[in-house]
């Protein structure tokens, strides 16, 4: 049944703690300071040519009757907006903007305005339906925009001090605490996407306030008991969908409420409502230490981990539902790969580690956010993949439309529905939270991303200063600052792309075998200022299989390096990828490409072409001879891709047997 | 440009000429006339129990003022009822059965009471909107269901001399030839299902009337001209689709009307729909010399047959529209494949044959008579696949349904929208119409199918009397019985899948290539009674490889014996038939099983499958090894797939390069 929840469980660190410096990451974060989360300012405020219309921040303004007009958009349009002022919080932790801020605070302002005497928040149905609130949980979003409103202003109040989106969502959630529950009166349900559960933590955790937790807790426990809410709801409300008035059809499954949350034994339906659920489960049951809550995130976890996640950290392997399929279907090319649901996993993986560090939850997180998460958005910062395929061929993409008119082989700009973008934003502009975390007197470093972190040992003040060569080479360097000397442990993750690993302190090495403990060289000595620890990791060219159940990818290999998961485009190997076979034995060297996605490593292989002499115009010969053409075939990052011509791309090619 | 149309053009062979007596054949037809008209009367009478509701018979009698009630079933549900008429009356050609032709009988009375006064002939609009008809060509079928009436009216007089369903059928054909047309009041326009066109030529051939030709000739020549005929009547009808009165989306390419026929490059839209076409355009063709249309018949013939059709004679390679989809675009998991599809290419082929002998036409024919077309129905009778895949695996067909819920692992019951099974009964039960022609001094044999056929060579009495082993051996024997010596020569078939042939006459061998043209070797001699010819040809187990665009048969193989395209299924290989590998030089064996599907031929490979050493719970892994164990894989013909337990099925496998 493994551990039970310490009590001395690790504590996150804050944002506040660390300052990346870091030749990868600073990129990305800069581009959100300065392209992204200002391109999006514009995009939700209607200002981008060519971009599908937004209205959300319309939409507050006519909520708060500061403009007339329409409702516009989806009926949680909302949470861009909300998504945007986490992205801005998380901005000005890390540097203060003054200008920055007084957009956000005018904003806020405008959402004040729009808030009801209740506490209620909501522009969809304060607009165009005000007495239908709260009657359609199952598909309108209310309590997953809410929850998002209030993870803004945590974020909000935590990086400015400034308490007035934080009392705004405190008044939403008060709100939400009364109108839920099963007392008479009350509504005995919980939504249709999980969200506001891992928010209300978050606002407990702000402000000391219980009763969050507690309806966090109760969102939890209710999803998925018999007789079904879903059913119940529809029963008062006539059996109609929320958008045209035709019959329902409530699929359990897809909301994840076809079994209590506890009794889910493999994650199913909606991907991204999956991991936002147990992101929120994983954080009640650190706060109320609920042992079978957690033995359902730990099933949970594997089963994805373990059976339904693509080697890029992708999650929903179907577009119908945006949905989990079943254990080891793992279609490359009809992929679903939401950049949300990976983006959410690693919420889910962060959280796990609070609770039991391990660095099969870090490595995941590693994963899905150096392939998935940054393929999910173009060097420029204006175009994103809402779908992250593994096998992409254009022709295919657009002539087999019903099946893969989910796919897209280029980036796209602002989309209707932009769940993704926003949560890049809100990801990349947080990212010093992954990295650290520290459990009594351990400190540990999940993500090799440079940059400094200032954390408190009991009443010690520890500096470390993170020097990573990642993803390129293997190398990590901390320089301990402290003011006097102290007694910790340095635990650092040995990721599973890596074989082999050196630790040394002050140059002098340590024994690994011995001082790993679930994945982590745990360096536990008295520490004074000025020494220095290091880690090298091996990072050799690795041929990656799959489980031999992957249909997909039987006789197929995948390329990786360190953390990235590596691709073949058209751009350097011609059309036709299908026909591309890589031997077993044949060398693979790491090359660098000064040009592409700013800079990368690629990786130049021996390979074939499978080629037909002399083939004619026949469709189908049986006088024909297969013929292996060497060639020579280049593979970049996955998350480089589609920066060129569009073209085919594979992870996957064919290995010679 | 190719040839131009013969004015001695090849004569097709009346079923009254051939009686099929064939060790394979004949148990396909006896089905038909014992299991499955009879099975399909009780069905379209709503007296199978556990199949869906047809309502077809009850329509007629309710339009026919017979019984009271509504409507039940497709809009096109009348076709169920004339298919089966003509399939009756092929059966009845070939054997009278006075208790059967009085259920005929029966029925064309109450066909004939259901007939309009103008001559318009169709339970739906009949029953329900009388004042609709005529006014939604796009969608509602009236002229395809007209069509499949005229294919009864004209079979059944064929076969019994009674003229009273000819009759019913003149006065449709003469009604749609007041309606349709260019003057003023006439619709100026064509059905969205093409169908009545290749019926109009049959009945233009049976009675002598030209107009019947013209009018056919009419709707080939409109199709596709602008202004759009579809926007036109949307135009009019205030572009609702007549099902649900929302917005038509009229996509022209699905109806074959993007562009005037003449001008199509490749095969678009709707599969059916197209070789239904296509076979009114070289019936047309045929019967007015008419040199543009054979030379588009041929151009569209050429796109299928050498860029668009699976290996089984399959066309259709999208479920969404039942369409094709482009070029070397043929995915085995999603296929459509849809057995009428296959039907109307045998039509098709049929057709072109007519018009220039040349094996291409009768390869084609074959294969999909042998592969698609027979694995369409059950041994039984009373099931069916609508759709064929090439490549199954039931968990995903159920766990991926919104990409697969068109593709059944098992044959089913009738269905609603019951095309098929009547489609494969009428053509089963025609068989004897596809295995000759006659031009000029040549006799074509097209199918080696035993069995007794009479032609008249001038004034002389031609008897054969074909022997045959196929598809299991490659001999076949004429015997020739003729009233005088006679001048003629005999075509015998070249088949694509013989790389070697032999031909004797009287036991003395031909030099076959000195007299082969267009994929017939002509024996060209006087012939006497009890003269024999003989055919030998090679049958090896041949390896078939794709068109190295196809992407998805990449690096694979099928095998193919004779006309037969074999499968690997769970039942004797295991599941995960991925993983299974046929090396290029692996001994292949071919064995009977007395048992399966009334007895076949197997093929035994020796073969691998892909393992991967040890492998634990890991998804991915970087340090394995993969394994080949050796294994014995069992090919069966494709044909007999899905008469066990439901399973994996694959036609193509992985090849070892």
């Amino acid at each position: 049944m493994g551990q039970t929840i310490s009590k001395d469980k690790a504590k996150p660190v804050s944002l506040k703690q660390v300052q990346i410096q870091d030749d990868f990451w600073n990129y990305y974060i800069n581009l959100v300071r300065d392209v992204v989360v200002p391109y999006q300012w514009e995009a939700i405020n209607d200002r981008v040519e060519g971009a599908e219309r937004s209205g959300a921040v319309n939409n507050f303004k006519i909520a708060a009757g500061l403009e007339k007009g329409d409702f516009y958009g989806f009926v949680f349009q909302d949470t861009d907006v909300a998504k945007w002022l986490e992205a801005v919080a998380y901005l000005l932790v890390t540097k203060r903007d003054a200008a920055l801020e007084q957009v956000a605070d005018d904003m806020i302002d405008i959402i004040g305005k729009a808030q009801q005497p209740s506490g209620y928040l909501n522009t969809y149905f304060t607009i165009k339906e005000p007495e239908a609130k709260w009657t359609n949980l199952t598909e309108c979003h209310e309590l997953y925009s809410a929850g998002h409103m209030i993870e803004a202003g945590v974020a909000y109040y935590q990086a400015t001090g400034k308490r007035k989106l934080l009392d705004i969502v405190c008044r939403i959630a008060d709100d939400i605490a009364v109108v839920f529950g099963d007392a008479p009166g009350q509504i005995a349900g919980y939504d249709g996407h999980q969200e506001v559960e891992l928010a209300l933590v978050k606002l407990y955790e702000t402000t000391g306030e219980r009763k969050y937790l507690e309806i966090s807790r109760y969102f939890i426990d209710k999803r998925g008991q018999q007789p079904s809410f879903f059913v119940e709801e529809a029963d008062r409300r006539g059996w109609t969908t929320h958008w045209n008035k035709n019959k329902i059809h409530i699929d359990h499954e897809y909301f994840q409420a076809h079994k209590p949350v506890r009794e889910q034994e493999a994650a199913v339906g909606h991907a991204v409502r999956v991991v936002y659920m147990l992101a929120g489960m994983a954080d009640v049951a650190r706060e109320t230490g609920d042992q079978s809550l957690l033995e359902a995130c730990r099933r949970l976890w594997d089963n994805i981990a373990s059976k339904q996640m693509y080697i890029t950290g992708g999650i929903g392997s179907m577009a119908h539902g945006e949905a989990f399929s079943f254990d080891y279907d793992l279609p490359n090319d009809t992929v679903y790969s939401e950049t949300c649901a990976s983006i959410g996993l690693i919420f889910f993986a962060h959280r796990m580690l609070q609770l039991e560090p391990n660095s099969r939850y870090a490595d995941v997180m590693e994963r899905a956010l150096y392939n998935t998460v940054i393929a999910g958005m173009s060097r420029d910062g204006r175009h994103f993949f809402y779908v992250n395929p593994l096998e992409v061929t254009p022709e295919v993409c657009e002539g087999r439309n019903k099946n893969f008119n989910h796919v897209k082989p280029v980036r796209q700009e602002w989309f209707g529905c932009a769940c993704c973008p926003p949560n890049i934003a809100r990801l990349l502009a947080s990212l010093g939270e992954y990295m650290y975390s520290v459990k009594e007197n351990t400190v540990y470093s999940h993500l090799y991303i440079g940059g400094q972190v200032e954390l408190m040992l009991g009443e010690t003040k520890l500096q470390l200063n993170q020097h990573s060569s990642m993803p390129w080479e293997g190398k990590v360097r901390y320089e301990v600052t402290l003011q006097q000397p102290a007694t910790f442990a340095l635990a650092l993750r040995l990721p599973d792309w890596s074989s082999k690993a050196e630790v040394l302190v002050n140059g002098k090495a340590y024994t690994i075998a011995n001082v790993t403990v679930d994945g982590y060289a745990i360096i536990d000595r008295q520490w004074i200022t000025g020494d220095v620890a290091e880690l090298v990791l091996e990072m050799p060219v690795m041929r990656v299989r799959s489980h031999p159940l992957v249909k997909q990818n039987a006789g197929k290999v995948a390329l990786q390096r360190g953390p990235l998961v590596y691709c073949v485009e058209e751009a350097d190997n011609g059309p036709q990828l299908q026909q591309l076979i890589l031997p077993q034995d044949s060398k693979l060297e790491v090359a660098s490409d000064e040009q592409l996605a700013g800079g990368l490593k690629v990786i130049n292989a021996e390979a074939f072409r499978l080629e037909i002499e002399e083939w004619g115009t026949q469709l189908y010969r049986t006088d024909s001879n297969i013929k292996l053409n060497p060639v020579d075939a280049t593979f970049i990052p996955y998350y480089a891709w589609a920066n060129r011509d569009k073209g085919e791309m594979s992870v996957w090619v064919k290995e010679r047997v």
